[in-house]
């Protein structure tokens, strides 16, 4: 188990995720650490939770580094859980792991208590360099995930839930949960919500979102469309996006995570 | 063969280029991956194509895997060209690959069909993940280039082309390539065209850009001219480049690649 | 020594980290290459002298290649200096190495003269690709120091100064040295200068800000607060930190590095 795959809502601005690198290199020298993404949006637990859960099967069996952390310095554990496969996620017990834990099944979870496998001096607000990525280094490098602290009952981990899309007789209302760099609209609504609708791909729908409507084709790549058309396609991780080809669906309609898309027949 | 050198136009806000690493490290867990940069323009080609030839030069031998792919899950093909000292390119059959690859001379090429060298399923938006990773890292550890699919005539492979400057009596009529963090515009000019038009390192130059007019002095490095002041000199790559020293000159200008950059003497 | 560790303000839009990388690469392949980061703001040569001092104890040994060089081409230096710990800096002598080695204490500098160490082509505008990188790749490949160029006295050695915020009889007047990602805002006030004025954690404090006044809590951590109040805390490299419980503190004050903070007692 040598690798350690990183996730976090850090940015690449600041140093902490290159002092995170810093540390595992001195603890376990011999461990590579893949980044994973430090884009999440500032303390969105949710979307780091979606990002974490639909990358694990790319990556390699390890360990899982993931860090967003509104709460660190307060109440909420800092944990390791052991996932079926021999996965082990380290983090915070916010919810953050537990959509990819549980899709692979929870063999054990620990509280990250150990104070030997802690930097010296604990910091109230820069957990994932002081426990963290400590405890990841540690089980990376071999030290069995009980020594880390007391087992808890996986029963007891936070879970987030992902909203689920609502399907009417014309309509689903789903909800934006990504953003990306090339302007594509991630949401929750499923693919047979659409079949059952009777939208195939090739149809027109019409689009509701922040307040203005559009029209989109149901296709199924963007070349399946002219460029600046707007498309409705299931994206590379199952989930039915909003794009424009050769464009940016984003730009053009203000969208936001969270925000509420209505996808209607026409 | 154990390095893959990685440019994309991904960003480094979503998982894509972490998912990627992800993949190449699960097929081929020896080889490291560098990574070029990430911060092409969304869907850019032309400047993707100019700094992967800009960079080749100063990495290791080895395979360069490029993405800025804005037909992908169109017909545009997906290849790996050998160049005549050994490197592979794989990328999108769009030119991206070929200035850096026609510089070294083509050797080979071969279209990536073949099924065991891709990911199972193969989704129709996300090819870097499911074609271009996977290939790139069965060839970096080994697997021969013709193995991952049929020859291709070299000659049928798509090239850019990169806009030439003109030159006049008394002005060069340049475009702008790329604008850099620090501001630095780059352009296509060419050195000679500056010299034919006897401008020499220390002569005012008149510049038009964006409508405006602007004085810059002719130099060799920033430190030949006082702090705000606008200088041309040729860039490390050997682009002709209008800068400020210790200063901003693209937000001075607002001038973004694709703009006309006209040099005149004074 | 076969870690470089890494800080630029070159960002990660552009090629010049990837490029280095690859020059690193070429000359040693075995060397790992930690990014600290690359987000220093352009030419900010404090910013960076100070995120080198307060990362590199949580950085493995080897080689620390730090490039933030305003004066590139200029008359400026480019040394490799080695603290009393065995760490080597490699940098431009405009004080960006000086803080983290004065601190771990000067063992000997040389200037980067010798050619054989540097790339054949130096440019007049990226020496990092063709001076510090190269330097720093044969040092942790294992050349001496000495063999890079002519000893320097270290007394010689360029020096930033770090402001010193100064205390009065009821409020601290400080700078502000960095914002972060998260918007929290460190400034260089000290934790003895807020106990000399009764300000204990609990205690509610005014702050003076860009021209506004706010009321903050002296605080542990953001758990302290309530989410959207204002929290004053020693950040996790010790230093007197504003902040906003799970928000930004520096989009509601507009605060930039270089404002002046007060903090007085209420």
């Amino acid at each position: 188990m040598s690798v350690v795959c990183f996730l976090t809502d850090f940015g690449l601005e600041d140093d902490f995720v290159g002092t995170c690198h810093g540390v595992i290199a001195r603890i376990a020298p011999e461990v590579r650490v893949i980044d994973i993404t430090h884009g999440i949006a500032p303390q969105a637990v949710l979307q780091g939770a979606l990002v974490l859960r639909n990358t694990v099967p790319y990556t390699p069996a390890g360990v899982h580094l993931a860090v967003v952390d509104p709460d660190v310095g307060g109440n909420r554990r800092a944990v390791a859980v052991r996932s079926a496969d021999g996965r082990v996620f380290v983090g915070p017990d916010n919810g953050l792991l537990m959509l990819a834990a549980d899709e692979l099944g929870v063999a054990a979870a620990h509280e990250l208590t150990e104070e030997r496998y802690r930097l010296a001096d604990v910091s109230h607000t820069f957990h994932a360099r002081d426990i963290f990525a400590p405890a990841a280094a540690h089980l990376a490098a071999g030290v069995p995930i009980d020594a880390l602290g007391p087992a808890i009952d996986p029963e007891t981990l936070v879970r987030v839930e992902v909203p689920k899309a609502r399907a009417g007789r014309s309509q689903v209302s789903a909800t934006v949960l990504d953003v990306d760099r090339f302007g594509n609209v991630a949401s929750n609504a499923e693919r047979a919500q659409l079949e059952a609708l009777g939208i195939a791909v090739g149809d027109r729908v019409e689009i509701r979102l922040t307040l203005d409507r559009y029209y989109a084709v149901r296709a199924e790549t963007f070349a399946d469309a002219p460029p600046g058309e707007l498309i409705l396609y299931e994206d590379s991780y199952g989930l039915i996006t909003l794009a424009i080809s050769q464009g940016n669906a984003a730009r053009l309609t203000g969208v936001s995570p969270g925000d509420e898309l209505r996808i209607a027949t026409t």
